[in-house]
């Protein structure tokens, strides 16, 4: 039985966080700069992307992460400063410093992330004032304003929030993200900020982050398509006024850990469920794996198989483009071992089914799409999930003539 | 200087072939079944996909090559007999049966391949009357027809033959190939008969037809989605009176390989200029690496980035997008090294370069592609190539709507 809550609100709902977002015209319209600010220095771990052309601000966001303590993390769509060698770092430590003088914090406490065009400048002076103006309009209300203030090509806010206990002390955990995938879409990328008011040090926190994430936006994906500035920050301001968590037998760490969990797959789901141009939502579940790492290898494979993601698209029974999905993974599968089930039905066992073409089309009418593969090799379980490819996805993704309000 | 010349014709363009192609009914219309046959027994390869879930034919063929001797290749298209069980075996083996009983020779020397629909069994007695039917009208003329009963989504026939000297003594070698991809577009899958009247010895032959897909077939992706039936099948049979090839260093075996290497790029980049959808090709050419395996890792991820191919769809000079690509590779790269040309226009060289928009906008109006990454971590160099990714794709991929005819 969870041992969480879930509550109204998002970055601002555990005590003691400030947000807000302005426009400051990097995109022609809508906002484009979001501040989540921290009464209080917190305990602070951030994991980024692993791409080789990453972002500059990624490497500023380490920086304020290595010692395990932030304040502030500051975030801008519409422009990734991304490939934009010497000039990006200095314009992202440009932004940790406005940003730090901004709310009265130290620079090196600072969190900055970008999103949006690969290759092109900040425009810094927008940038500035964006950064005045945000910080003047904090409130303990901002958590969805900032949900907002991040959004590029996202069709809604994506936020969530939990209420749970540590040792008899009630904590508060919420989380903001963006799509449209782990993975980006409209050269856009996936970034999630999460917030705590629970009390818990450095080092267990960055332990916690990095299992949730591997079992969150870890599992998810868009086109396949690696991002250069995928960030994943979270703060922890001791507010709740819970006795520190220390080490992971810590009375308390395991709800954290299952409230940490809820919150970035819930987060990770809706980026899944609202990647471009998605017209269905899947979810793979993978079990008799060795391990939860090779169930993972077969469901990532099979989320990115882009055949299988148009037949979704087309509603079509396609099951034997799940197999060969499966098959094009590095798992050593044997067919004869396998079961492949497509909305609860049986395609594949060892051996075809005898399907009833009837149910099979009407099967895929709704907007969610289950697949279950059982691989016969082990005991272990994963979960990815991913969104249909749709003509929608290659239109919004080829053209110049895209809004800068919407694509970046 | 190239030692080979192209001449018109396919498959039987050397000297002891006959082919034939019919329509037999697994599809609605169109050609659907051909066989390639050899006057006499001869030296034989093939190279299979590594596709867990391969299809029933893929282990026939490899069974069928495994003593370095074959006669006769017989295909079909419209049912991949893939993921079909026990029941696809004894169907492939039949096959097999049926076109030795047809032309006269050992089952034990047909090399079988079908491509089309996973999942659904083969009609045998349709298969039965179309090979009965295609053996009689096998002819030395017969290359094209075949190309055109190997056709699934292709929009031509793909042939290519040339002629070249061993030892003083005129060879030939032809090929014929199907697409669209490494990489199963529309359920398909990618098939290439060889054949040639030069006398080499089986295992120099395969050693020989390996090298060369790796550099050829194993360059291309349309969609990133390995097939199950992916074959590529070489018969020699000695018929231009050379003497036999039988070590790396015999002379002419250099020529034999350049013909190889030509015939099969051109039949590699044929695919990949009519992937599904397609509206331009794509050549990726990484330089400055340490070996061609890691030029041909980056070339591949740039390859199967999707964010990339919508935007060469869209005629968008989206080279952030290049960037993001190859650094998403696993390739340990360092950008301050790296140089990226698209079109011939420098945007990054360790830095952003100032682009002309105007310049760039025009550049990719035309059908041709060029990608030129510049690694600058050693010597050595690996061509890819691909196509964009279109609207198109995704209806084509979408819909059980699809003639049968076509979509298989």
């Amino acid at each position: 039985m969870p041992e969480y809550r879930e509550i109204p609100g998002a970055v601002t709902a555990p005590r003691g966080f400030k947000a807000a977002a302005v426009h400051c015209g990097i995109k022609q319209q809508a906002e484009d700069l979001a501040l989540i600010v921290s009464d209080c220095p917190a305990a602070a771990a951030a994991t980024v992307t692993t791409n080789t052309f990453r972002a500059a601000p990624t490497f500023v966001t380490q920086e304020a992460v290595s010692n395990g303590i932030a304040q502030v993390i500051v975030a801008n769509s519409g422009c990734a400063n991304a490939a934009t060698g010497e000039q990006g770092m200095s314009d992202a430590r440009t932004m940790a410093r406005l940003a730090a003088e901004a709310t009265g914090v130290a620079a090196e406490d600072v969190i900055v992330c970008s999103t949006g065009i690969i290759g092109r400048r900040l425009p810094m002076d927008k940038v500035a004032e964006g950064i005045k103006q945000a910080a003047q309009r904090l409130t303990y209300e901002g958590g969805e304003a900032a949900a907002r203030g991040i959004m590029t090509t996202d069709t809604a806010p994506k936020l969530v929030a939990v209420e749970f206990e540590v040792a008899g002390v009630t904590c508060r955990l919420g989380g903001i993200c963006k799509g449209a995938g782990m993975i980006c879409p409209q050269m856009a990328t996936m970034l999630c900020f999460l917030t705590t008011d629970a009390a818990i040090e450095a080092p267990l926190l960055r332990s916690a982050l990095l299992a949730a994430v591997e079992h969150s936006f870890n599992c998810i994906t868009v086109d396949g398509d690696m991002s250069t500035n995928d960030t994943v920050a979270i703060l922890a301001n001791a507010q709740a006024g819970n006795r520190p968590l220390a080490a992971a037998d810590d009375e308390g760490y395991f709800a954290f850990r299952q409230a940490l969990d809820f919150v970035t797959q819930t987060l990770a789901k809706k980026i899944a469920a609202d990647g471009e141009g998605c017209s269905k939502f899947i979810e793979i579940v993978v079990t008799g794996a060795q391990s939860w790492e090779q169930a993972r290898m077969v469901g990532r494979a099979v989320a990115n198989y882009n055949l299988f993601k148009t037949a979704i698209y087309g509603g079509d029974f396609n099951w034997g483009r799940i197999a060969a999905a499966l098959g094009s993974s590095k798992v050593p599968v044997d067919p004869a071992a396998v079961t492949i089930r497509l909305q609860g039905i049986t395609a594949w066992q060892g051996r075809p089914v005898e399907l009833d073409m009837k149910e099979c089309r009407s099967a895929l009418e709704g907007r969610q799409v289950s697949v279950e593969i059982d691989l016969g090799l082990g005991q272990a379980t994963a979960r990815v999930w991913t969104c249909d490819l749709t003509p929608d996805y290659v239109h919004s993704n080829a053209a110049y003539e895209v809004p800068e309000s919407q694509g970046d």
